[in-house]
């Protein structure tokens, strides 16, 4: 099993916690990786001998991304809706359906081929471990094909049959169907299930049959809650005992006691206020009460089209008071948290050599540079991409 | 003379006022260069000959990003500081001498190689026109080298020695070194000349000062005016007649009306909100009362780091009340006349042939997609880099 050494790295980030400060970051490094995996990280006048040498020229390394939320599989634009939404249209919900539309009528080879396309972006943006949910497929036939196409591009898809009511749908009726021979569909294709629990979408009872169908199936839960406003979507997340709930930016002090206490993960959607230009949720305050927060893109064709971490952590730290440091955490270690996945997410030995070289000195540059595409290499499983 | 074909735009942007609408938007385009420059515009259907074609795989093509507004000559890194504003403290001018400090110590080669790397980070996200701006040397061979290396890069170099009173240096005395000795080693490399004219840097009188000494030597005025407050800046650069003043950001009335009157173009810089924090600049106020608005990066250490004229557009169109057709206007058509060019700019025939293709349908993904690279080829006068 062969060796390299990626050596002059000026800040390497490895999220260790033995190494001190959030971000257990060393400067002048080095790292060894061997068959695919981190297998030593340290000073780099410390380094062992390795078969192959890397020069990452004085650049900072930092864990690939982990986007733990986003709406990959889908067909057509809404580039329109956007610009109508900017020059002072409200969020219509209702966009859905025109995405639902066009995803039903895209031929399997057109959505593949989006997806791919949309995951390459992700990729040189520095994403390295990504969710995609289904959602908009809305037929059984259409979110088990929509799940299996996100299949295709990773093992963390999320059936999100319950993303909104069809159109000339029963609420109950569709209810049933998606906790019924919907979910019997999406099963061998999906390892989570979601649902938008919001006025307009699912209440807190249908998100729970849902979220309780899933979890009876084998497939573990993730929910939407607290975007547009207040609602129960948070407090049930947190008494089921999920790993994280998605946007939060309507948030009561009990929503952030709860959450605290339960410890599952705040997931903050910065890309989504931007695109919608409403308030953003407050990630300050839930640092502050000790909640875990990781922020993704939630990428998808209506309320936020961006597929962009660095983005995401340029928000995080203009808008919602993160510093460079924590909003870095919450892209790495919380993003892999926030999937239950330990394999990822920090740079330590044992786990999966996924790393972004930035084309700059430090972590920091990401939220100082914002708009500029720092990324300047990618190494999936050990490999420069 | 051997002419290229370039076929398949799914979107063409040409700021051709014969054309209708602010973009002049051909849809199904074609489009033929020919030594450098723009030989034939119009729909596919109709296209000429030519010796060479080019697909533009159905992408939307728009004339290179003219930035009129860059400070890229300088040395260092205000990252730390960045992360301690971000986390409460005050924008601070005084962090200029931090980088005045580090220009004077840098050699020629150091100071050239770094703003070769910012004009090609601009350059792939598609800025083909720029200006470079003096102002971190404040000595007169500092200033002289700065603007001989920003030469070797831009035609539009702009002298900025009023930009902050040197530390321990009297005010009067410096006006006076400025408008003197600094602006006749200066001129052999400047176009321009500028001034800060805020409060803690120049007043009125020292900018009109320095704008006149410069305009007798054969200078053309800009002006940094109204950004961190109101003050006199915007309507001493109408009353001086001046192409363009930049920021904008506090206004009166009166500075409104001075500037529609005046036809003096209001450049907006939005990165430089974003990066302190600070309200942003009405645009839709400026566009509403028949003042021409351009935007730009501002790219320099400290209170805007962005090289990023897509962040731009996205910000304008989130946070100034610009639809994305008028914030691409702002950055193609309205940043050459800002620069007071017309053969850029725009794609018609006889103008250069600087395009941009995006990896979207039409313009509005780069509003509609922020953060993401959607850049993926830049041609500079008729060739592909």
């Amino acid at each position: 099993m062969s060796s390299t050494l990626i050596h002059h790295i000026g800040e390497l980030v490895t999220n260790d916690p033995q190494r001190g400060g959030l971000l257990g970051i060393v400067e002048d490094a080095a790292l060894v990786v061997e068959g695919g995996t981190v297998a030593w990280v340290g000073a780099a006048a410390d380094a062992p001998p390795a078969d192959e040498a890397y020069d990452a020229g004085g650049r900072a390394v930092l864990p690939g991304f982990v986007d733990s939320h986003s709406h990959l599989v889908f067909a057509g634009d809404r580039a329109a809706e956007f610009a109508a939404r900017m020059a002072g249209e409200s969020y219509a919900a209702g966009g859905i359906r025109t995405t639902v539309a066009a995803t039903r009528e895209a031929t399997d080879e057109q959505l593949t081929s989006h997806v791919a396309r949309l995951v390459q972006e992700m990729h040189r943006q520095g994403t390295t471990t990504l969710e995609i949910k289904s959602g908009y497929g809305l037929t059984t036939r259409d979110e088990a094909r929509s799940l299996a196409i996100a299949r295709q591009f990773t093992d963390e898809t999320t059936f999100l049959g319950a993303h909104v009511v069809p159109e000339g749908t029963d609420p109950a009726a569709y209810v049933e169907l998606v906790t019924g021979s919907m979910l019997e569909a999406a099963l061998p294709h999906a390892r989570w299930i979601d649902a938008f629990c919001e006025r307009g979408a699912f209440d807190g009872d249908q998100a729970r049959a849902v979220l309780e169908a899933g979890r009876t199936a084998g497939l573990r839960g993730r929910l939407h809650a607290n975007q547009l406003g207040p609602g129960p979507g948070v407090r049930l997340a947190a008494e089921l005992g999920l790993l994280a709930v998605d946007h939060c930016t309507y948030l009561e002090d009990a929503d952030v006691d709860a959450l605290r206490d339960s410890g599952t993960i705040a997931t903050l959607l910065p890309g989504v206020e931007f695109s919608t230009r409403q308030p953003y949720p407050d990630a300050r305050r839930l640092l502050d009460a000790g909640v875990r927060v990781a922020l993704a893109s939630d990428c998808n064709p209506g309320s936020c089209f961006t597929s962009s971490i660095p983005l995401c952590i340029a928000l995080a730290v203009r808008e919602m008071g993160m510093t460079p440091a924590e909003a870095v955490h919450a892209v790495t270690q919380r993003g892999a948290e926030a999937l239950g996945r330990d394999d990822v997410g920090a740079l330590v030995p044992g786990h999966r050599a996924d790393l972004v070289l930035l084309d700059a000195p430090t972590h920091v540059h990401l939220a100082y540079r914002p708009g500029v595409p720092l990324v300047a290499g990618v190494w999936l499983a050990g490999r420069p991409t």
